[in-house]
């Protein structure tokens, strides 16, 4: 039986736009296992209620239920340890520095780019809740947080840094083969991808040729991934 | 034979405080490897020509020669495998992830509280060097460098906050044992540790306790350097 993800999904269902939920949807396909994906909205709590939480990524794999991205790298892992996401527990251990570098960098730095635009393609019963507890975050308006966005674009390449660094030495962030290191970056790289029209990387950085070969893994799975 | 490790050092020459040879030295200390440093400061070129490049730290093993601390943990981890300091391949290609954020990040946002402090300990052959190499790359004084470093606290301990994403989680960077990733991130503290009196991280900050704990490995060996 397939493992069912509940998937952050926009107005059109078929966009799928959650980095969390990509980090999942490539962790799978990394393993070989079929997924079979249902549309969640933000405003869906119910669906995920059996999850005990309110969130996406769920999995279900046979009754038994994982959320969080992480913890569900880490449940796969443990199920399906060939191939590997990790590499082993130091492995992991490095990694969630990724993860964790990509949610306290990453994750702020992209929304100041998308987060009006992501306004446009979300479900219209979801756009109440996310203006507001979006603004609440950033502590002003969408269209405010979004202004200005071409100025603060070389800052933000600069923030990738670190990613390029690695590049330089490595072909996939997990080293000679992509690992789940690379999940999670190409993941989070896949949100503003799918909602937006606004570039984030130049053609000519090694980041965006590494994120390239990422859409091409897995048959193409990011590649063919709808985008607004 | 022991490892010969030429070792930045300062006027005084037991003052050690290379962010690249501290990974090392701790490096060493986790493989159980003896260690013979040979003080060096920044104009000493001729003393380590025979690695074919300027830089500390420089590593001799019986008549091989390794440079640059991330091709010295590679060497040592290849020729003493336990105990590991990267946990296999995946561990190694995410270990340089933490070094590539500490090299990109950590390190720039270190020099600018102590770059000025920095003049005051380093052997006095050296400050002409250090004064003009440092204020080419800045653009400014080291004086207009460090000025107003108690403002940019704030924003500096922020940065940390993948490290302490990761501590909520786990005990050491590298999981349950500590490994090259803390030594990366530990050995780069040591710097402003060592050469300045001016304290970068809150007492009360998971960092600091963390680095506390890595004081004291390998027999107190960060613990008992000799600070300015």
């Amino acid at each position: 039986m397939s493992i069912v993800l509940h998937d952050l999904a926009g107005a059109d269902p078929d966009l799928r736009f959650s980095p969390y939920c990509w980090r999942t949807r490539f962790a799978l396909a990394h393993k070989g296992l079929p997924v079979e994906t249902v549309p969640w909205r933000f405003t869906d709590t119910e669906a995920i209620a059996f999850s005990g939480q309110g969130k996406v990524p769920v999995i279900q794999d046979n009754g038994k239920v994982v959320s969080d991205s992480w913890a569900i790298a880490e449940y796969l892992e443990e199920q399906v340890p060939s191939p590997t996401l990790f590499g082993g527990a130091t492995g992991r251990a490095h990694a969630l520095f990724v993860n964790s570098w990509v949610d306290a960098v990453l994750i702020g730095g992209i929304a100041r780019f998308i987060v009006r635009d992501l306004l446009d393609v979300i479900d219209p019963k979801d756009k109440d809740y996310f203006r507001s507890s979006r603004e609440a975050r950033f502590g002003r308006s969408l269209e405010e947080v979004q202004e200005g966005r071409e100025a603060r674009l070389p800052a933000f390449r600069e923030s990738l840094l670190p990613v390029r660094l690695v590049l330089r030495r490595q072909a996939w962030l997990g080293g000679a083969a992509p690992s789940y290191a690379d999940h999670i970056v190409a993941g989070t790289l896949m949100w503003p991808c799918c909602v937006s029209r606004f570039e984030l990387l130049e053609a000519a950085d090694p980041v965006a040729q590494w994120f390239s070969r990422v859409l091409d893994l897995y048959g193409g799975l990011g590649r063919s991934a709808k985008r607004a």
